[in-house]
C-alpha cells in the first residue's frame, strides 16, 4: 500500500512538525528538545541547511496538507571514485500513525532519484559560492 | 610509534598523490583510474571540493616534503540532535610504506579537534552563500 504524498522543500514553518518526528522513537526523545517555542539552535540549523546547496531537505505533505514525513539528502563532492560526488541519505522519518504505508520509501526513492539527476547534469556544488 | 608528518590543506597539485593512494588497495585500484594526465574529473572534484566551506580536504606531508597521507572532513549541518552540525570523515589513506606509524590516527585526531573548533565557533556553513 502506498499512501498519497506530496513531497516539496522543507520550509522554516515545517521546523516544529520535522523536530517532533526527530523526537518521536527511543533514541530521538533523549537528544531533542520538544518545548514552545523550540529552541533557537533548530531554527539557526534549518538556515545552514536552506543556505547550502548541496544539502536539501524535504518533506512529505499528508492529503490535508499536514507535513507527515522528512528527509535530509547531502550531496559531498571528493575525489575517490574517479572524482564522483556521494549522496548521503539522513533523518528519515515518518509519522507514527503513518507507518508502513510506503511513505518512507517515496522519500528515498526521490532522494535516489534527485541525486542520480544531480549527477547527469554534473552539479554538485555548482551553485555553490 | 608516531611518524612526524605535517597537516594542510591539498592543493590541486597534490591530486595526483592524493589518487595514487586512493587506488592503493583492491577496492580503489577496481574504482580509480591511474593515468597521465589524469582524467579530468579528478580536478573537477578538487575544485568542489576547495570551493564547500563544509568541506576540508588535508594532506600529511612527509620529512622530505612528499603526501604521505590524506583524509577528507564534512561539516553536515541538520536538524536532529538540536540542530547539531556532524562531521563526516573519509577517504583516509596513508602511503603504502607508512602504514602502522600513527600518520592515519594523527589525520584522525586533527579531524576530531577541527569538527569540535568549528562546533565551539558555531561556524557549520557560516562561510556559505
Amino acid at each position: 500500500m502506498s499512501t498519497k504524498i506530496v513531497l516539496r522543500p522543507a520550509q522554516r514553518e515545517d521546523v516544529a512538525a520535522i523536530v517532533a518526528m526527530l523526537a518521536d522513537d527511543a533514541l530521538g526523545r533523549g537528544r531533542e528538545r520538544i518545548e514552545d517555542p523550540l529552541p533557537k539552535s533548530y531554527y539557526d540549523a534549518f538556515d545552514k541547511v536552506a543556505h547550502d546547496p548541496n544539502i536539501q531537505l524535504m518533506v512529505a505533505e499528508g492529503g490535508d496538507g499536514s507535513v507527515v514525513g522528512c528527509l535530509q539528502l547531502c550531496i559531498l563532492p571528493g575525489l575517490s571514485s574517479q572524482g564522483a560526488s556521494r549522496a548521503l541519505i539522513g533523518d528519515v522519518r515518518v509519522s507514527t500513525t503513518l507507518r508502513s504505508q510506503g511513505i518512507g520509501e517515496q522519500l528515498v526513492r526521490w532522494a535516489i532519484g534527485e541525486a542520480q539527476a544531480r549527477h547527469r547534469r554534473g552539479d554538485a556544488n555548482s551553485s555553490s559560492c
